[in-house]
């Protein structure tokens, strides 16, 4: 995939940061500051954070792979103790294995079709407790918003959160989208957070430059979480450049007000490819992801011109497309893909029999 | 230990960045780019830095110690390959063993008084090669500058590159302050890099806000890297933004007058220190770092005031305080410090047995 | 589970040895011999199991886990390299997250109703290759017998090769029952051998007191396999004392004399056991085990006199029981287990709806 | 090496079983027993043992190097806590990495010249505490009886025992020759087991086939043994045939009979080469091994007749070579061993300068 100009809709990585993300950087950039953490502008900027999520302690870490690895360190004392996922999330498919390398724990997947867990279906997965030949397992993970672009409600996520505390399985909750999540559900970080023993707060995806965060709500975890997050290569030593995206994500809400905005975006397309024929929406619309239905050929099409990913295939032969928007997303943006989209379809012969929707 | 107001000497990594490197960030924040390295800018940031290094690929990270963890997973292919490293060395002592958890691996640590390893201090740790019961030494890991300040010639370099390959073992050249290295030697970067199999070159204490590279010179070990650097949780999905401090530490050499300017800061503070009663320079300053031995009292004083650091203890009953200048210490900031240490020391009394030095 | 008299069938390592093992053993016990594998009794039993097989060479090892682990450190020379295997493998199940913890690697689990994957199924999860975000597959591993008691043909084993090589992933064939499966294709223990890179020839459960090995059919994987062997803790120092038990196994052909026994009991049990109302056969017997469909109740039942397992649950609420056969198992033996098992069938009532089973 | 006639003293692992192992091993090959354990054969063996050493818990595996990496993964509840150890320790030299790659843990080496740690040497391996770049010590391993040949006394473990309560520090105590310390001690195995965390028992060089003990004696250590065994393949499947190892040794007090057998065998074997000119003992003869140094040449031309290692090299320019007796090694045996040393001596031409001892 090559950079092509404006928007690729392939990621909302893809987009750039905030003009006020360089300025709080610049506004760091004074003299010297010890570094690790322990200057007085990282103190307070996390500490602003935790308040924000009602966390005990939060550390700030390089990238999302870094606070899923971080994380799942605090909360898996032993080898032998596995984390139950969905089969479809990030930590399973798209970390390159980190978590088995580093954590030497083994992921019990689950597929769901929409990205999301359940105490039932976890319940399922913890047969073989207390037998030595099996691993134990002791951390549920789930992402808030998910990979499919949908997200927990507030009740379902408490649901979890209880069920964990009745089977004694601690809750990592990837916050990568939580921005996206909160927006959806028009709630407080700290709702999200109280769900949760420890979760990670994206920033990268939210209009900062690179930086993520891990928040630990549960007494008892964090104690060795400076040394782990050193060991797993996520100890920044200008660490004040770090604090200083958080600030100013959370100056003005910005996290909040640019997820709204992007998810927005994503309704705004999504009822524009509904009414393409041989497009479909495949997955409900709750964040800043649309997840679309469609046939090869119309996505090989669409691939000559947006840097987009073939999600999935599907199992009635089409494939998944997604289209992801971002906090810079405009209007016109989501116009102008639109009408691309529905330009390639009519162009391309009618499918002869219409598919079904994953939904 | 609190930020403290003007320098702290304490480390190069408590200065601040080039506003040059801000600006840099500014100028690429325009539109969308592909995530991970695979839009314009990134390539062509290192596309140029392996030009000036003299390398076959590079890869940008996050921080030091990604970049150790990440060289030496090109280098060791078993995890009972080992690696011979200085005692003294950032690797053995400051990684709080990152490389032992990620790596599996073990370190085989030569205790070296000025921090440089020789042919044949190497030598003697090679028995037990072919022993299923021992280690296989497999990787030299030498830092160029040194943690002790000081610098390896480029014909001792060469000698240990001729005895790596005589004994087939590799070498990675932690290269933190590279910078510093090339600035003492007067050499090209590329002298230096043609020394190793692989190393890393070090932004973040040139006065970029948190980049560093590994750059691959020998052919056949840059294939794996992609995968080992996702797994190490050192891929950026907004890659641009650590290739744009590379760009601006490249351009106008600033990554070299930068070490140039520090070198000759921590000269300067040497031949203050020197003069002072009760302290006594410890190591040779070939680097940006200035190594004295002093009373445990003096050292005590000092801290009070001075973020710096008890490096280490001395056989005599002193300590080693350490003094790093950086690309952005003022002539005026060392001589205050200077003055700081004499006035300190005058306040103390005169030790009854003059120490010894270390070096 | 307590220690019951008489056969437990609950699995083929509840069985004792051949007093032939044991006389092995004194034969051996004469004498200094040095350790490690390097004695001569030692080199030749491994030499003798390595023409049997057509292997290259040969490591003796102690158990079933180790032999698993060692296998695959062979075979995946990077952590980001994972292993296909079936959802239902004792390497993905039942070694308490070993593989994971050892090598590092990810685990591709494939569900598959029979216990035995195809290239087809196999063929799927291959995307993603080249791509850093994900694992890399790099083995195949299978089962010989399966871990539900079928067997591959000699030509699903060859096709499933020829994939490999096709498509550059290594094949590891788990031999813990590879006597049972030689016995029940009347093949020689090249034939199968001759379609993996890496096997295991499973001795414990043939009639050994402990001792398995690994064969390597393929250039250039061996080099390695001394110093893992060490490193996963499976090199034993009085190696004659193993080496003793595989001349005992070959000597009279007593592996695959053994095998034929058992599995002709486990023919025996089935035959006796699809009489029973409320009882159905769930897999083909091919080996010497037999899996069971039957309600919960009646197995619960049986558990009371029987150390056996429940397999897994049915999606239809009924339980899959296991019951192995050994190569001591007697006729009687089996006609007493047929004989309560109809018994404790009799005196439940009859299941309402007839259950479907599996196979 | 190649398997030699007669004794070897190259190792205590060179010598054959007691007989009275193997019919143990005869006397519990009857019937059906479940596996892993569970049996009633094992349950009295392991709670026999514990008895014996006044232990909580105990568990069998298979070797020396799992009973080291099962007896850490008790007490290193995390990857970055460090284990204190000699320099001269199996752990650090033997294993092969095994530690490092299992536990992902850094072994802290400290050089001792007769393989014994004490107080003051830990205490300076203690700085670095709460520094998050730093590994934390967390156990202190031992062995006793030394790899050198030596042996802590009573009241030297008693004061690392309260070392460690005073530091946070576990003790684990590797015990595989623990029967020489318990013999040259005059005290019972639980006297030394109470100075301990974990310990483990070795039975392979007391005089069974394979199997040794890992015993746990502080409250709260075990609960995770049985998963860590798994994972670190030392699950025996058949396990009576290592219990019924344990029976024989602990029957008539086998392994401190032939402890003590051994031991004298050293001491007759010290007594008679420290009148040959040339030779000398280089440690104190504690337990069942005779270090000696002596010119390369002698050695060399030692090495062609017996099978023993070149221990290390002495820095005069000598090797020391190491000579173990074990629990079936004759007064004969070390009258031959002795008078060939002298021959060999003979025949070489006279130092010209006499070497120092270690010792």
């Amino acid at each position: 995939m090559a950079t092509i100009s404006g928007r690729t809709f392939g990621s909302d990585n893809h987009a750039g940061v905030y003009p006020a993300v360089l300025e709080a950087l610049a506004a760091v950039n004074s003299g010297d500051a010890v570094g690790y953490g322990e200057d007085a502008i990282s103190k307070a900027a996390v500490a602003r954070l935790c308040a924000e999520a009602g966390a005990r302690q939060g550390y700030l870490v390089f990238n999302g792979t870094g606070a899923n690895v971080l994380a799942l360190s605090l909360l898996v004392r032993r080898p032998y103790e596995a984390i139950i996922c969905a089969e479809s999330s990030h930590l399973n498919v798209d970390e390159c294995g980190a978590p088995e390398r580093v954590l030497g724990s083994k992921l019990l997947a689950i597929s769901v079709p929409d990205g999301k867990l359940t105490p039932a279906l976890i319940e399922a997965r913890l047969s073989g407790r207390g037998d030595e030949h099996r691993v134990q397992p002791r951390v549920i993970q789930i992402a808030q918003a998910t990979e499919l672009g949908t997200c927990y409600s507030l009740s379902e996520l408490r649901r979890l959160r209880d069920f964990g505390r009745a089977h004694d399985l601690l809750i990592y909750l990837d916050g990568a989208r939580i921005a996206n999540a909160a927006a959806y559900l028009g709630c407080a970080l700290a709702d999200i957070a109280a769900c949760a023993d420890v979760l990670s707060f994206g920033g990268t995806k939210s209009g900062a430059l690179g930086v993520e965060a891990i928040l630990v709500m549960t007494d008892g975890l964090a104690e060795s979480a400076p040394y782990h997050r050193k060991q797993v290569m996520q100890l920044a030593s200008k660490m004040r450049y770090l604090a200083a995206q958080i600030d100013a994500l959370l100056d003005e809400d910005r996290w909040l007000v640019g997820a709204r905005h992007a998810n927005a975006r994503a309704r705004q397309l999504g009822a524009a490819l509904e009414t393409v024929p041989g497009v479909e929406i495949a997955q409900p619309i709750q964040s800043n992801g649309v997840f679309t239905a469609m046939s090869r050929d119309l996505a090989a099409r669409l691939l000559q011109d947006w840097s987009v990913q073939v999600w999935s295939e599907s199992p009635d032969g089409r494939v998944i497309v997604r289209w992801m928007t971002a906090f810079d997303t405009t209007e016109q943006d989501v116009a102008e893909l639109a009408r691309a989209v529905a330009d390639a379809a009519s162009q391309l012969p009618a499918p002869g029999v219409a598919g079904q929707t994953r939904a």
